[in-house]
């Protein structure tokens, strides 16, 4: 028995790879391909168009197919509605459910075709409908997230994804889904073009988050990074405890794990300045506590709450005290990290996995991802994910930090003597 | 002025380099000595003994030198008894706490010296007293833990802390406070010393605690390490969800993250088999639901339901899920963690840098500890808290586990035959 | 001014990313495209062939596009013969000349088209002609061979070259041009692949080139690549000074580095040991005279000389010594390995940077590589050159090579049985 | 049967760590000691005296204690006269050979101490006699330099070895024989303290030797080391062929390997102008030739040359090309290294793991080092040599020398300042 479907392609699909990649799946999973109709955009500013009938031996074999062809952009030329079933119990969704990519996708409901809100890799997809049962909104839920009765989206049919295309004029450090990173490239100019596109950023009223790890402390960045916050060019910050913690120690003893961050001296006692620092903001009742108090007067956590810029403090098992800001539970602290990432246009991963790893899980596909880690295995990894524009840097945080800050603002003097 | 103080020091002090640290840190915190009796060991096996007077201008530089002395082993010849003071509020600690070490230490309460228990590093020391006021015992308390009215150890006095002495005969795979790691060490033999410390563990009825990463699972070790845990060789332990995650995954489809682990193919659908197994897990109600309903029946987790061995399944931030099992308070979890540390002979750390980090954070300078990773910053790290007989090694965990089995296997197998 | 030029791909060339290289090519460097005809493959097992127009504001604009083009398989429809001038001087090529790729390659000469041997990137191309001035050969020259006279292709012109296409049937450990590298892969499985590969290569009567460097030694691999050497899996050989040096200790002192393998013990003379041995195979005259002399009874290099494996050992500026067998100058020990690499099947490069990059240099892109090291980042770089089938992995070399020669010698036992 | 021996110890030798040293060997090979008289230094200024008896059951287990012993700084009280043999052949070094330390030394020659000139590790020491055959000089040689004849120090007798001692004061950037290095530290601060030492270094009219990889341009970082070279700071340079290549590759295209260090794009023959910058400067007859005619006019190569600082470029094997300036020969290489080695007073190891070491191998242990690399691995392999003063960094080169060189000229304006 052979069975068979029609899809189609429509776009760049040629330059953009999704050709190729609609033929590999095809002929990867078994199935075999016949060319109906192969429009190709004869210039550079022309889109194309492909049409063919994919088929496999059995209906299952043609669905996984036709599954993963759409998670790739082709779609079915009829397309059908999604099919809906709601969530037998809080937290457990129906069986065969769809699981999302972190592409923009819409749903087709009642003929209908709806964009689905807060696009989140490996998330259900809920549809509520209203009173009349029209549907009212599409929307993503994490799986510890989903409530009894909640309309899950499941199987194959009525889903369509547009993954991101490849900007037609490449080149410059922002690349296209790009996976390898190399140490080997111009550190200065690099960081210019990043600091141009949080300038651009700012200049849009986007927002920048700054993802950041203790290493940005000890390696000295504390101040420039205050700098980007008191001046409004990180207007959300997304840390753990030990970050907080360490930029408070900085503040009360000009230490960081103990270590002098000016004279490179290791004070005897300096490896205390950790714990009596929590001790200290814990009796205070928190940071903003101490801010207000006055006994916090400097730094990147100072700066967020004088500023009143948000920041997320996310507990791990590492850490000590913890600090009262800081979210102990998991999940909540995953929620906290989600609303930020939805917000942001821009995300700074600075110097650390664990919290740009939970930030990127959030990150729809279309967010700009900037990447900076002094092992290029992070970077990596962290860039596996396929952003549309991702820059990433196997750099020292100590030395980028002050660079980017010192480019940021010469961008944004030099912007202002361009209005005159 | 010149304030002195007269502090003596016993044992194998210049071959240990208790003494050479003594001298470096009065000389680095400004003070001076002067050497009043030093009666060297004049052989291997006889210990030496050394009396100096320390010297500084003010009583506050004075208390600090004495202080970090006897955190090095060098203790007043004076002895006076610790300051006690009650905790202001719950997770207040008095101002000027004590700050523990992992070293075994001991306080002297009413003049009598009493060991304080579940030594841990960067705690607070509390002493308990009965109806009569007199001391019972003397633990350590993380400071989220303390509670008002808790009589703290503050101050310097009245602390002993005894650091590991350097083994006579060494050599051998296991190191003394070992900073740096080599990855050019013979693999093999390596390996063979450390699978001889978990058979000797075994038969001295001790514990080992296996710390594992996600990594273990995709490079192949899973069946090697569940059958260390089915033959009584790892006693308990220490995860992730994701690392439960991926092992159950394996179960349930044969793949990691989607990969087959055999084939080395990477099914079409395979990146929806970890959010599916999470999901189906969720369904069951638990793992050990899921191994009692017969849908997991092998694998590391399977291994540890059947043989009744704790495990640990702590929550972080990029969890996906998570499993009903994994403990998603990072405070909660801590103390899950701590207990099982307390316990453990032998901590194999296997390609976690996170979970390692967190139980290496309770565990005392005594217990025998094995770091494993690929990443040579990873186990420098991990080393770097100074146990007194570690070792580091820079391997391929999927190569790693399934030869250690063998090789544990083979010694019991011996150690058998030799009992004959 | 438009300027255009015909050019036409043929074969999978959506599939194997042609097409989109080719639009990619053209867009990039600011030309345009017209699709004449595209006939795609409609099947499976169908080829595809397309020719378009392409156009730019300059001949020399044109003719860098049409250059770029046929290095990625898209070729004039009207070709030309080559530009052939003489070398002016030794070692010095024509102005302009063609500098070569790694794909198989053909240049038209007097209206033929003749394959080019040797293949080899950065080459000059030279063409021989005999006394009628009939082409006879065209073979590939590193600049620094050039004599003068020699007749070297020059411009774009009668230029065709094919890339290596993606293998219809993908999966498994050997990749097609894989960038990145990832530690999480299952090792036991993979090197069970890389066996079969080598066992397939001895069976087709193909050489196997092992380039080795010093970890492999100090990690104790030593016994199980001499098996490796003594059963004919591994053929050739490619090392430094370091590496035989190390060798050559452990079968003296049964060290290496001054480390004793078994035990782990260092014996405190143990890092001159290194030295010695340097000096005696020099009072000896060198490796076979110490070998013949029965000085030397065991390891790669006694294998290698007693099972008559050729053996390169290229010179370092870090070497002691050197050994009287080490070829000390760069463009003599280039030469010795080029020969080695043009020969090679299969080439394992196991745990040296320098020594693989040197014959990776010299490789065709058709040559299987498989690469082994315990830095990701020497893995990548190792595989970026582009070789149509490669494995890499990062691995502990201590671990893999044992592991690898007991699955080959296992695929070997299991083959001969299968014969019967 | 017990056979002894006194040796004594003088100066800081319990706080350098000497008096730990030698009791350490003592137990580790075996032996016992009794000590005799130990006269500790009382204060932070005095020093102390050691004399002890060391036994062990066999001569030939004395003498190697013995020799350990004053490897580390322990000397016998009873000295005797060296033990000097001719070498056999050329290249052949006496049997029993004393191979040497990186710390200064001295040997007993007819009753009188003399220093040995050109403190090289792995060498033998040669003493010259003049025609009255009164002992001249005594100075290093390597193996290969050995010439028939030649006076070669053996056994262990009359040696004396000096290894530094730890500074009274540390802290700060420069470490003593520091082992371990750690990302985590003040980028900035550190290079303020590497800069002030450059400065000092010129000041007092000593020579900073820069030793280069090719990463350095790669990373932008040309035009600072440049600058650094043209204002004096760096007076000697030592590099690949590589290096200079992508040197003179940006002074010819404006690219690095292909990119435009400033657009960071790459033009679509880029990776042409690797191979063709050689090709050119060949036909010019070399750098300086090239220069001259003003072909070349920026970069590092162009200011040494212009300034007249000697370079030092080393062939290796994965060279392309070379250029005519390349001393492809290893050991005449490492000849030319080793004489600037031993000229340096500061060596700036900027990225390259293979140079760095053939420097390293050269410099005596009182040679001031600074080593910078992205790789953790490669800065601790570096340090491991044990300088008496060394700063390692994990950083971003391509950051580090542009703040490098910024923080020098800023410290010698101050200077200039200050001195009005």
């Amino acid at each position: 028995m052979t069975v068979s479907r029609v899809v189609e392609l429509e776009g760049h699909i040629i330059d953009s790879g999704m050709m190729q990649a609609a033929f590999g799946i095809v002929m990867d999973m078994g199935g075999s391909f016949d060319v109906e109709e192969f429009d190709v955009g004869r210039t550079k500013t022309s889109t194309s168009y492909a049409r063919m009938t994919v088929s496999a031996d059995t209906p299952e074999e043609l669905q996984s197919i036709v599954h993963e062809l759409h998670q790739n952009g082709a779609n079915p030329v009829d397309p059908q509605d999604v099919d809906l079933d709601p969530a037998p119990r809080d937290q457990v969704v129906p069986q065969g459910f769809y699981s999302t990519t972190n592409h923009p996708t819409d749903v087709r409901v009642d003929g209908e075709w709806i964009a689905v809100e807060d696009v989140e890799m490996d998330c259900a997809v809920v549809v509520e409908r209203d009173g009349n049962g029209d549907p009212v909104r599409a929307y993503t839920k994490v799986l510890n997230a989903i409530e009894a009765g909640d309309l899950v989206v499941t199987g194959e049919a009525g889903i369509r994804v547009r993954p991101p295309e490849r900007p037609r004029d490449k080149g410059g450090a922002f690349g296209f889904m790009q996976g390898g990173v190399s140490a080997e490239r111009p550190s200065e100019s690099t960081i210019a073009q990043i600091a141009d596109a949080i300038v651009e950023t700012r200049e849009a009223g986007g927002d920048v988050l700054a993802v950041c790890g203790p290493a940005l402390i000890h390696s000295g960045a504390r101040g420039a990074l205050a700098e980007l916050v008191r001046e409004g060019y990180v207007t959300m910050l997304s840390a753990g405890n030990g970050f907080a913690v360490h930029d408070l120690e900085h503040d009360l003893y000009g230490t960081s794990l103990g270590m002098d961050t000016e004279s490179l001296d290791h004070p005897r006692k300096g490896h205390k300045h950790h714990i009596y620092t929590i001790s200290e903001i814990i009796r205070e009742g928190g940071i903003e506590a101490a801010v207000e108090s006055g006994t916090i007067d400097s730094g990147v956590m100072y700066e967020c709450v004088r500023n009143d810029r948000p920041f997320v403090l996310a507990g791990s098992i590492r850490d000590d005290g913890p600090l009262p800001d800081t979210i102990t539970d998991a999940v909540e602290a995953q929620n906290a990290i989600r609303e930020q990432a939805h917000e942001a246009d821009l995300v700074l991963m600075l110097s650390t996995l664990l919290h740009s790893v939970a930030v990127g899980n959030c990150l729809p596909s279309t967010t700009k991802v900037v990447c900076v880690d002094i092992n290029p295995a992070t970077v990596t990894q962290l860039l596996d994910r396929g952003s549309a524009q991702a820059v990433g840097m196997v750099t020292d945080i100590g030395t980028f930090v002050p660079i980017l800050t010192e480019k940021v603002l010469a961008a944004e003097a030099e912007a202002a003597a361009g209005d005159d």
